[in-house]
C-alpha cells in the first residue's frame, strides 16, 4: 500500500531488459551511442519536430534547472506556480543553475491564471535596471497537485509570456500522466501551445533514471550541452540512458504506464469518495490531495499504508487531515481495494 | 580494438543482474534504500572507516566536483596537475560547484612534486585578502598518465597541504587499478597517507554509471547532501546506483576487473615495447601515452582500431606521433593480439 | 521640487570637507587608514558593542548583499517582505553574492508580521533534503514604505528567527531616520532587539556613497573581508570612505540630517493631508505614499515636481493616482510649501 | 619616501575639487547625472569612438571582472598573464562575477607571447564539451612588471584571439602611463590595435576612485548596466563618480599626471642603477622590480621607506633580495632624492 509517490516503484521489465539488451561490447560514449540516434529521431517523430534539439540526463531536477538556466540569463526571473516542484522541492538548484537567477512564484495556486501572470510580467518596456529582469515561465503539467492544464490554458499563458519577449518551459516529470487524460498529441500540449521547451519525465513513469529536454528551437542546443556538461550530468556510459528512453518510447509503453497509473487514481478516488475523503481537487492525473479523519489515517499508517500526512496521527480522532496520494503505474489493484477497505473502518 | 577510453565498454553482467534483481516491488527513494545501507557499511568495512560519511553518485565529475565543493570556500584555490580530469575534462564543473572557486595547477606532470605543491600552497600566514585563499589539494589515483602515487609520495602530499590547513582529494576515477598494482589497502592509499576524501569511481571499472563519494570525517556530511541535491545529483530511484555499487564490491568484483584491465595493459604494453614504440611513461595501471610512426597509426585506424591520437595520419610516414591507449577490463586478449598483430605491420 | 528619492541630493558640506582633509599624502591603502581606526572605534561606541566587526563599502546593495552572504549558505533561503529593497530593487544581487541562495517573500506588507514568519520558517527539524533550507531573515528599518518597527517588534521577530536557528540582518539604508523616530539607542533598535547584522546606511541621508555593515559577533569578520574583496567592493584608497563616515557620526551629523529629513516629511505630510491626500500607511520616516487627484499630479508634474507616480498622467482628472514622496535632508522647506501651494491648485 | 604602490597616494586636488564643485542641489542619480553625459562624450572623443558604450565604477577590480564577464560564458576560461592583476590579485572576483568561468595563465611572463597564446587557444573548431571553452584574452597595458606592450605587440595578441573567435579586453588600471610611454593615441593602443573592451583606470593615476569601462561594440551595453547592478556596483549619487572622471580628462590632467609618475620612476631608476641595484626588466612606466643588498634594504626600510620586500630584512647583509617599487604621480623629488642618497648609504 505505497501510496507516497511515483518515484518508489520498480522499473517496467522492459526498460530493464533494454539496459541488458544495451549492454554488449563497446559503444560510443557521451551520448553518441546509435541507441541514442534511434531516441532522438523518435522523440522528434512524437513531438512532430524534426529540428529539435533532444537530450537525456538522469534526474529531473537536471532536466529542470538545466532547461530553465538555457532559457534565462543570471539576472533575470523565472515565473512560476509557488507549489511548483522547482520552487519547493529542488534545494535551490534552478537558482544554482541559472546562475543565481531568481524564481517569482505567481498566484496561489498549482495553476498559474493567465492575469496573475500577465500582472507580475508587466510590460517589458517598463523594467529598470534596479529589479530582476523578466524570464521564462514555467508550467507544470501534469501539476504538483494533480491537475491539468487544457492545451488551451497553456496556450493562454504562453502568451503571456511571448508578449514579454519571455519563452516557456513545461516540467513535464508526469507529461505522459497529462497527455493520455487529455487525448491530445504532444505537439498540441506543447510547441502548438507555444511552449519552448519540455522536461519530458520517464522516471516516475517506470524507469530507472532518465528523462528528456527538448528544446524545438535548437538555436541553443550547443549551449544547453556545455551546461549539461558543466553540470555533471553528461553521462560517460550513456548507452544506458539511451536504452531506458528506448524502451519508454517503444510501442507506446510511456502511455500504457501512464494510463496505468491515471487508472489507479481512478479507482482510489472513487473509492475515497464514497467514504467520505474531502477532496483538495478533482484528480486528473495520478496524484490526489484529500482529508481524511485521523483515525482512518492512524488505521491506515498502523496497517502499513505509505503516503504523505500532514500532521500527527495523536490527537483528536475527528479531525480531518490533510494527505497526499500517489498512484504509480505499478501498483496492484488489490493493494488499493485492500486500502480503501481499511479506509472504510 | 577499442582503445580510446574505458567509459566505453560494457558493465559486468553481475552488475546489470544486480539492478535486475533490485528492480522489484517499492523501495524508499533518496538513499534510503536498503540496499544502500548494505553499500555503506561495505565500503566502511573496505576502508576501515567506521565514521565515514558515504553518498553515491553518477558521474565522476559530480563526485569530484561535489566533493571538492564541500572541501572549499569559494575564495579559494585548489590545487591539482595541469593534467587533472577537474583541471582539462570538466568543462568548469569544479569551478562551478565550488562557486566559482579556482584550480591552480602546480608543476608541469600527472604527478605533483611535493616540493612544488609547497612552493604554491606557501605559508597560509603570509596570505593577504587580495589573492586566491589557499583550498584542498587534490590527486588522481591513477593519473590520467597512467602512473601511480606510492602511499609515501601520498602522505608526502597531503602533509603539504595540512601543513597549509587544507585537506586533500583523491580522484579514484580508476582507484581498484592502483590499488591492485600497489598491493596495498584501501586504508593505506587514503586516510592513512592523509586523505580526507575519496572520488571511488565505479563507472570506468565495470558499472553503469556509478561513483562514492567518501569523507573519513563525517563533520560535513549534511552539507554534502545539501550540494548534491542542489546539483540535481540526489537520484530518486536511488536503489538503482546502490545496486550497481552492491555487486561492484561483493566478492571483490572490483579488484579482479581492475586486475583484468592493468593485465589487458600488461599485455599490450609489452608488445608496443617490442615493436619499438616510445613510451612517455611506463604504464602502471591501464592507460599507456605512447609514440608509434604515423604510417604504424595509419595501418591500425584504417584497421577499425580506436585511440586518441594526436595529429593527423596524412604526413610523412615515419614522424613519431603520440597517442593514448586505455585497456577496459573488457577487452578481449584476441583484440589486443590482432592489435598488435597490425602495428607489427 | 526633488520628492523622487533621498539618492539624488547633495553630501552635506562637512562630509566633502572631511574628503577633502583626507586627501593630504600617503595613506595605507585598503581599510588600513588612519581615519578609519576612528570609525571603527566610533561605531562600536555608538553601538555599545566593542567586540563589533565593522566595515565599509560604496553602496546600500553591496552592504546588503554581502551581509546576507557571509549569513547564509547557498542552499538556503533568506526570508524578507515582499518589498524589501533586496527583494524588488537589487536585479539579483542578493542571490549573485548568496551564491544562488533564495529569498522568500513573507507576507503581504512592507513589515514582516512575527505570525507569518513563523509559518514559513516553520521548524527547522523539520526539513527534508528537497526544499530550500532556512536561512537568515532580513527586515528593513525604516521600511521602503516609510514605517518603523517597535524595538519590540524586532525583538519578537529576530525572536522566530533565532528559534529556527537563523540569525538576522537589518537593512538600515534609512537607520538614522528610523532611530531618531523611536528616540532609541542604536543597540536598542539592533542586538539588543536581536539582531546580527546591520547595514548602516550614510549615502541617503547626506554622504557620497559610503555605508557601514556590522557584525555584532566578529566570528565571521574575515570572512567577511574576502567575500568584500572578491566582490570588488574592496577599495584601494579607503580613506575616503572612511572620512565620509567620519564626518557623518561627527558631532551627531546623521542624527540632524535624519531629524531634518524627518522634519521635511512632518510639514510635507501635514499639508498633504489637508488637502485631501489619501495616504497609505501613517509616515513615520521620511517616505510616504499618498494618492492625489490625476488633475493635480498633472500640475505638480508640469511645474517641475519629481516623484514617483504610478500611472500616467492622461486620463480621468478625478481618478486618485498612488505616488511615492520621499523627503531628502537638503530639501529646502520653501520647496515643499511651493509643492504644496500647486498641490491646493 | 612611499613606493609601496600608487594606489596609497593623495587625488589630485582638481579632482577633489571637481567633486566639490558637483555637490549641489539634486542630481538625476544611477548615471543620469549631468555630469556623465559629459564624460560620456569626452572619453568617446579621446578614443576616436563614437558609438562606444561607456560605463564608471569605483574599483578597477570591479572594472576587470565585469568587463570580463560581459565578454565570456562560464564555461569558457579567459587567458591572461600568470601576473595578471586579474589570476594574482582579485581574490577570484573575475570568477565570480564569470558565472564560475576560468582563467588560464599563459607563458611566463608578465606579457604574453602571441606564440604561447596561439599554443593554449588553439583551433576552436576542436574544442570537444569536456574542457573550458576558449573565452576572451585580456592583457594588462602597462603591465604589472611595468613594461608596456607596443601597439603592434597588441595586434598581434588580438589577431589570434580574433582567429579563435574570441574578443581582447585590456586592464588599463595604468592606461595613461603606457600611453604616454608609448607616445600613441588612445585609440591605436586600443581597438585599432584590436582591443575590444578597456578597463580605464584613474583611481592610481590622481582618482579617489573611479574607472571607466568602455566597450568599443556597444552591442552588450544593457547586459553590462545589468551585470553592475548586479554586483552592486551601481552608485546611486553617481554624479561623485562623473565629477573624478570629468576632472581627470579635463586639459588632460590625466596624462600630466601620468607623465609625472613615469618620470618619477625615470629619476629613481636611474638613480637605482647607479648604486648597482639589478632590475628585472628596464622600467617603462611607473614600476620597477630591482634587487639589492639585504643590508640596504634594512637601512631604507628603518628609515621609513615603504615598498614590497620579498625577503626578510634578517640575514647575510650581501644577499641580493628583490623588490617592487611604485612611483605614484605626487611624490616629490626630493622624496626620491632623500631615498636614493640612502640606498647609496
Amino acid at each position: 500500500m505505497y501510496f507516497a509517490s511515483d518515484n518508489a516503484g520498480p522499473a517496467h521489465p522492459k526498460v530493464i531488459e533494454a539496459m541488458t539488451r544495451a549492454n554488449e561490447g563497446f559503444a560510443m560514449p557521451y551520448g553518441n551511442d546509435e541507441i541514442m540516434e534511434g531516441v532522438r529521431a523518435r522523440l522528434r517523430e512524437i513531438f512532430e519536430a524534426p529540428e529539435a534539439a533532444v537530450y537525456l540526463v538522469a534526474t529531473g531536477t537536471a532536466a529542470n534547472s538545466l532547461a530553465l538556466a538555457t532559457l534565462s540569463e543570471p539576472w533575470q526571473t523565472a515565473y512560476c506556480s509557488p507549489v511548483a516542484h522547482v520552487y519547493e522541492d529542488e534545494c535551490n538548484a534552478p537558482e544554482f543553475y541559472m546562475g543565481a537567477g531568481k524564481l517569482t512564484p505567481v498566484g496561489n495556486s498549482d495553476k498559474i491564471a493567465p492575469s496573475d501572470l500577465a500582472a507580475v510580467m508587466g510590460d517589458s518596456a517598463d523594467i529598470a535596471v534596479h529589479s530582476a529582469q523578466p524570464g521564462p515561465l514555467t508550467i507544470t503539467q501534469a501539476t504538483e497537485k494533480g491537475r491539468i492544464y487544457s492545451c488551451e490554458e497553456i496556450a493562454a499563458l504562453t502568451e503571456v509570456a511571448a508578449r514579454a519577449g519571455q519563452p516557456t518551459h513545461l516540467d513535464g516529470a508526469r507529461f505522459a500522466n497529462a497527455l493520455v487524460a487529455l487525448g491530445c498529441t504532444p505537439a498540441e500540449m506543447t510547441w502548438r501551445a507555444g511552449v519552448d521547451a519540455v522536461s519530458f519525465g520517464g522516471t516516475k513513469n517506470g524507469c530507472v533514471g532518465v528523462e528528456a529536454v527538448i528544446f524545438f528551437n535548437p538555436e541553443k542546443a550547443w549551449e544547453f550541452e556545455l551546461r549539461r556538461k558543466r553540470g555533471a550530468h553528461l553521462f560517460s556510459k550513456h548507452r544506458y540512458l539511451s536504452a531506458q528512453m528506448q524502451a519508454y518510447l517503444q510501442d507506446d509503453l510511456w502511455l500504457d504506464l501512464a494510463r496505468r497509473s491515471n487508472a489507479n487514481m481512478g479507482v482510489l478516488s472513487r473509492g475515497m469518495k464514497e467514504i467520505g475523503a474531502v477532496f483538495e481537487h478533482e484528480p486528473q492525473a495520478n496524484i490526489l490531495f484529500a482529508a481524511l479523519p485521523r483515525a482512518t489515517h492512524r488505521r491506515l499508517q498502523e496497517a502499513g499504508a505509505r503516503y504523505c500526512l500532514h500532521g500527527s496521527t495523536e490527537g483528536d480522532d475527528d479531525e480531518m487531515l490533510s494527505a497526499r496520494f500517489v498512484c504509480d503505474w505499478s501498483l496492484p489493484e488489490s493493494e488499493i481495494s485492500r486500502f480503501l477497505d481499511l479506509a472504510r473502518g
